[in-house]
């Protein structure tokens, strides 16, 4: 749809178009009907539980109008399979809803869909719906459906005290180095973890407040040190590595915690993912029904450990400071 | 939180009181995990399929900057409620993502949740999750998720000849008599006709829209009599009362098909739902590999049927005409 607006082509015309790119037939991944009627109709497998997302994703807000649209479409979906995979499930089905301006550039939209698609079929999910509507602001809202054994779903309020806290891959400043758009969801990860982790969640929102959700829903307190964290080259590279890890967010990384008794866990991460770091990073402390979270720094180790801000990334704020 | 700006109230304060607002606590409906987690946690019911669907509302496209928020919420909600009536199911999970400028009220953002919970509610559908994020105009989108006996969805694509057309309600004027904002999703009619009709969609974007997408997926034939038409006051208070009803959509209505043999339907319906009118409107032909849609106008009734264009509202194009 390349050189044409989308009021030229027409919404019949795109749906078609989308319909034939992402080859949603019916019958693949317990799908009975996909995109063509009023809803999709898919078959959940016995016995399972399904994890339910929705994440948009707004030019000017998650992405540049400079970005590539695949890069775009890439970070639509991959946000929500990561969220997915943070639950220990398996991505099943998705459903796209796309608004953009008249003018817009058909090339640009299916440049989002094919960013969309790929990382949806290198992790099996299938698109069965979705909708396109005219707005000023291109957005992209994607809603996925994920699938795990009944009562097997990892959420932040399982940690315990005496966990392992650990972290997969690196973390800090995703924006600054373009990695927000190009970062890879720990969809096998998350799945391998569903038997090991006790809590787990990824980190959108910063290792800073993604933590604090772990504390908070688990109603524990928690410690880490500054000088155990995975910092990836942006991070190190900024004036404050600690302050990148901790707060930027949009590192889309695993974290969670592991019993202390599971004693074979590094090893066997090593085994499963010899690729990609899993850093243990603090610990979990007594149960407290008013949480804290504590780092200590990394330059001063032999201090009492600090209690860690918990603010993030917030839509709406502007000061983005919490007491 | 009304009087106070989104900006001020910020994103945590915001979740935290639409988890409140909502009575959204898991062990209700099959929900294992609900708003507080990255994802929710549900469990299908056995040996039932799930019906999955997203939808939009835009201001300036769906409702304006004038309209009753509580409204515009209902409106979000009852578009979604009415595409899964439309295939016999009953609503189970929803999940909103709402945009919204940091300087929007929060009473405003309040009133628009209170009617999505309003009409969520009164169907049986339990909010699970969502996502607030930041945004120049104001879009909800809502995914819902309904659930029904394997095997049992009515697609629009089971149409058969010989086949009686019906509608639900009446037809027409829908945005210039505001009813666009306060109808009622014909969630309980569209359970009942799923053992009673053999095709089924909702009237959404018009009746020639709506009953081409009928043809064109059962591949079958069409006709129609513009007298039979149930008009609304709206659109026959209008200068086209046929045209009102064929284009001007968000009718919300079910159109939909049922077997000449089945001779007691208009009394079953009758006996079902003494409120609601149920109107035959015409036939479905014979079967076709490029089907047709022919309607008899209403003054003019000896004549030849004529066709009936497909267009209908089209999100992106300006001329909305179809040749």
């Amino acid at each position: 749809m390349s050189g044409r607006m989308l009021s030229e082509i027409g919404e019949a015309a795109i749906i078609s178009g989308i319909r034939g790119m992402n080859g949603c037939d019916a019958g693949r991944n317990g799908v009975l009907a996909g995109i063509g009627d009023d809803c999709a109709v898919v078959q959940p497998e016995a016995a399972e539980d399904l994890v339910l997302k929705v994440d948009p994703v707004i030019m000017g807000r998650h992405f540049s109008a400079g970005d590539s649209p695949y890069d775009v479409g890439r970070k639509a979906m991959g946000r929500v399979l990561s969220d997915i995979a943070s639950m220990g499930a398996r991505p099943r089905w998705h459903l796209v809803g796309l608004a953009a301006p008249p003018h817009a550039d058909g090339g640009y939209i299916d440049g989002i869909y094919e960013g969309v698609a790929s990382l949806a079929g290198k992790y099996g999910s299938v698109l069965v719906g979705g909708d396109t509507s005219c707005s000023d602001v291109i957005s992209i809202n994607v809603f996925g459906c994920g699938a795990l054994p009944h009562g097997a779903a990892r959420l932040r309020s399982g940690a315990e005290p005496g966990d392992t806290i650990y972290v997969t891959g690196e973390l800090g400043g995703s924006f600054a180095s373009g990695r927000h758009l190009r970062f890879e969801p720990r969809v096998r990860e998350g799945i391998w973890l569903r038997d090991r982790a006790n809590a787990m969640t990824d980190v959108s929102d910063g290792l800073a407040a993604d933590l604090w959700h772990i504390a908070e829903e688990s109603g524990v307190n928690a410690f880490i040190a500054a000088s155990l964290i995975p910092y990836s080259p942006a991070a190190l590279g900024s004036p404050d590595p600690a302050a990148a890890a901790f707060f930027d967010g949009e590192d889309f990384e695993l974290l969670f915690t592991v019993p202390a008794s599971d004693a074979d866990f590094n090893s066997d991460w090593k085994s499963a993912f010899p690729d990609l770091r899993c850093t243990p990073i603090g610990v979990i402390g007594e149960k407290s029904g008013n949480p804290f979270v504590k780092y200590s720094p990394a330059d001063d180790s032999g201090a009492h450990p600090r209690a860690l801000p918990k603010r993030g990334f917030d839509h709406f704020r502007t000061d983005k400071e919490e007491p």
